[in-house]
């Protein structure tokens, strides 16, 4: 059995149901201290967080991770138990297995390897590791990052070890996400007996033009790295049930997944533009739950990418597709930051799973990406 | 106290919540066994109805109401008990006051006193007097339409009392209802993760292109007698509640009020075509809630017309508007049906009242109706 794969079941093994990171940060922690790592414990709120660093030169090369996991679904679904690492059929199984503990396994034995080989290596290694990035993602990767850009520390590099392959591991990584931003619109009629049409204006017809402009509106064409952006209705209620009555009020949720060849703003505007084009009465509320990031083509797509070459033999895709992740906070206070990890297929599933055969590699291509930006 | 006020205060003091007629059609039975008529009491399911007849010659003038009342709501609101009838300021309170038991009072005492004057009338006077007008109206004036009509009566002249009368008693009756169509639509579309929307088809996109058509067809202009056709949705409601996620299907339940300027069927037909134009996809559910139905100008919009100018001093408006009635059940044997009652202000609300001053003219009016048609 490899490091990496003893590693890795060590975490499974421990039930760290997000937010509860459940001793997992410990032992890594207690790894990266007998490599000279420097440990900044930050727990905020009851999220455990840690800032771990090697070295004090730029470039400052970060690998980012998460050690919480999702609920397990029905326990009695799974052919081995979720938490108890199990391989089977040269597959490892186990909540966590993907998403994300065998990549945080993998960060550590690359490191350990890479310092090995090159105990004065140039620059800094750093990891941010967190236990919030299943659930609310409040007290985690945001609050590190505030504590990092608050005193002034400037990352280089940042590998963030989600499950971003495809069909293949190595076939894609992430280098950059669209933004995601929430709609809350509250149409505004005039409800009544559906007997006295006069005296109703029903905002769920009157909404509906403005829906279906909105529903087929071009809202940019994309760019190098990004689809078009997309706008979808996610929930809409109107209706006391009876069937009688003619409503007040129709509640929407709306998104918008918007790519950088769009402005938060600008879309906001063509959205309010729209339904006052239509004479829509309505209360909308904004929030914006991600903005959108990109790593355009550089050092660190092109190291990571020879590195998947070399250990996986294939030519990742750079791909921006998917939901959010923490790439977005760390992006902040960090010019390059790529996510790459396992297949994504059974991530949030029951009998989650990696192939044991890929496990390696991935060690591998962490160690050369550490390698390829790191050593002249 | 008049003859018919003392009967009004004695119908509302029964608690007949519908469907319960709490003896109140025992009291109304009494009265008529004495002036000659021929008792059928039809109960159908928990639901008291019967069918009084004096006479055996045509023109048939047939009285019909109901006994029941709807809920009085908080009693604590009420300025008296809801089922102790109360003058007050020359209003009489109390549920049922004006819907109808007051009506129903005055059917009473204008065939008493018709009786008296003309105890030889030509044709006969009948009753058709229900339980089930509030609630459900399954086991009500519909089954005892049915029965009718299975043995082959024929009815000429029915007068409903329901409150018609608008802003003054009087100024208002019904000579027909539109009719009322419910649609429930469920749109079906692919559910799928919002930031996959390639993968999804969101059915309230795809639908509202057609809502906005269907708010805005005029489906007729409406007749001498009906307004146009209205079509308006009641309810619509789509989506997980989760903002990620758009939903596989929108479930929307509509509703025609609808003139004999259209048929049913016509307006199915179209419904359908505006969908499948848009690219819809859908199941629709039809269910017919009431015919439409219409009393044209004739002999007895003309009898009850004069009498209401008699006995109140000014003319009544024909109207079709508002809800749906028992008249519609009524015009399937019956040739020449309508409303008319008191004022509807406070139907179905708390404090319901009409006033005593306008009884002894609605008995009045009663009673000159059947004077206009039985006597040469
Ligand atoms: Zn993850
Ligand atoms: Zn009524």
């Amino acid at each position: 059995m490899t490091e990496t794969l003893a590693l890795a079941k060590a975490l499974i093994a421990r039930r760290s149901l997000t937010p509860d990171d459940a001793g997992c940060q410990e032992i890594l922690i207690e790894r990266l201290e007998k490599l000279g790592f420097t440990i900044e414990r930050m727990r905020f709120g009851n999220v455990d967080n840690f800032w771990a660093r090697r070295g004090i030169n730029a470039p400052v090369v970060v690998f980012a991770g998460h050690t919480d996991v999702v609920p397990s679904g029905p326990v009695e679904s799974w052919f081995s138990p979720p938490f108890e690492p199990t391989i089977r059929d040269e597959m490892l199984f186990g909540r966590g297995a993907a998403d994300m503990k065998t990549s945080i396994a993998a960060f550590i034995t690359a490191i350990e390897a890479f310092v090995e080989d090159h105990p004065q290596h140039d620059g800094s290694i750093a990891l941010l590791i967190t236990s919030d990035e299943e659930g609310v993602a409040v007290d985690g990767t945001v609050r590190v990052v505030e504590a990092l850009q608050a005193r002034g520390e400037t990352l280089d590099y940042c590998i963030v070890g989600e499950p971003t392959s495809n069909k293949l591991v190595g076939d894609m990584i992430k280098n950059g996400r669209r933004g995601s931003l929430n709609g809350t619109l509250v149409v505004q009629g005039v409800q009544g007996h559906i007997a006295y049409p006069h005296l109703v204006k029903n905002p769920i017809h009157m909404v509906s033009p403005a829906i279906a402009e909105l529903a087929t509106t071009v809202w940019d064409e994309g760019n190098e790295y990004f689809p078009p952006t997309s706008w979808q209705i996610s929930n809409m209620n109107g209706g006391t049930g009876a069937t009688n009555v003619v409503p007040g009020t129709v509640d929407i949720l709306f998104n918008f997944r918007f790519s950088t060849a769009s402005t938060e703003l600008e879309l906001k505007n063509r959205v309010h533009a729209i339904l006052d084009k239509h004479g829509v009465k309505y209360d909308l509320l904004w929030e914006l739950s991600g903005k959108p990031y990109i790593t355009p083509k550089g050092n660190l797509v092109e190291a990571i990418s020879r590195a998947i070459e070399q250990s996986y033999g294939i030519t990742p895709e750079l791909s921006t597709s998917g939901g959010t992740s923490d790439g977005r906070f760390i992006a902040d206070i960090c010019a390059q930051v790529i996510e790459f990890g396992p297949l994504n297929a059974t991530i949030h599933k029951l009998n989650e799973c990696v192939a044991v055969a890929d496990i390696e590699p991935l060690k591998l291509t962490y160690q050369r990406t550490l390698e390829n930006l790191l050593c002249k």
